[in-house]
């Protein structure tokens, strides 16, 4: 390796990044360093920093460099309501609806024996111990609508269901056409669904 | 800028890369940190030192870490022919058919006067000295076939032809039909081209 000119390891180690080939890996190679030295510094330190420091939040395993991310930390935040998620970047979508308040708990994954994950790896301990220790009053869980989503929503809801003296509202994003969508290309299925759920005028 | 977190300055920092908006630098950076935090910290190290490092060649301006570049210290290369080229990544494109053993000398752009680019900028001192320095006997002009690259292959073919006790050919890339192409989708111009610069079989 120690043979390969500087700008080739730059080439290689561009493709890490994920849809990046060594086609693009070259433009950006060429390109950082015709037009943009400056910004290629920035993301160099950016990204070491990065992922040195960048690590899971204590309470919702959100990711963040502090130890309570900004979301839980707010107080502004309604935390009689709790999404669950499976992953960080399904917060930043539901952050961009501005349309949630409540916190948040990312099992970083979702239920797949197969693949030795289990309960504990997606952290279901953590998320009971949440539950027990704030008003909790509606958990609202966000997983995605593939059979592994649905099997670790259903596993969740059982779970949340047994905790005693507590009464928690379990619910589920609803499903149906998405906006914009035509019914002339929904899979039958979705179709089938939102026919099932439809709701009054 | 200091209340962004460490997740947002990465994914405002990736965008520095060319075709990379906000969607793709949050996906990037949400893999890295999921998958890949090695590759990424390889990444930041390479580009750091890659930026540091990366000059031009002494001798023909290719981008290299040290004085001579491999292919101008190669003495195996050779030096009867020069190839020049606009930018480095034409001498990749080039090195990529492996047809081609001479020498290049890279332009870092070509002759644009409305934005300030004459004839020093592209380095045409510097490829005087090193035909008059070498036993250069055909040059091959491979800049673009835009206006501005024809422009320059024209001035750069007069300024050659005026060194003096020297027979230097001057050549250029062949125009016409590129393989695979069909000639229903051929734009007017390169057919009219191929046509008139037929050949006999």
């Amino acid at each position: 390796m120690e043979s390969k000119t500087l700008l080739q390891q730059l080439i290689n180690s561009l493709q890490c990044l994920p849809g990046v080939g060594k086609k693009s890996a070259q433009r950006m190679a060429y390109q950082l360093l015709d037009k943009d030295r400056q910004g290629a510094l920035n993301l160099s330190h950016c990204l070491e920093r990065a992922m040195r420091d960048i690590g899971n939040c204590q309470q919702c395993r959100d990711y963040t460099e502090v130890a309570l991310c900004s979301i839980c930390a707010n107080s502004k935040r309604d935390d009689k309501l709790l999404c669950i998620v499976e992953s960080p970047a399904d917060i930043a979508a539901i952050e961009a609806t501005a349309s949630y308040s409540g916190k948040y708990f990312v099992l970083m994954g979702h239920l797949s024996p197969l693949d030795g994950i289990g309960p504990e790896e997606i952290g279901l301990d953590q998320l009971n111990q949440l539950i027990l220790s704030t008003p909790c009053e509606e958990v609202i869980i966000a997983t995605s609508s593939t059979v592994e989503g649905e099997t670790t929503a259903h596993f969740i809801s059982s779970m949340v269901q047994r905790i005693e003296n507590r009464t928690i509202t379990m619910t589920r994003l609803a499903q149906g056409v998405p906006i914009g969508g035509e019914l002339e290309y929904l899979d039958s299925s979705t179709l089938a669904l939102s026919l099932a759920n439809r709701k009054s005028l």
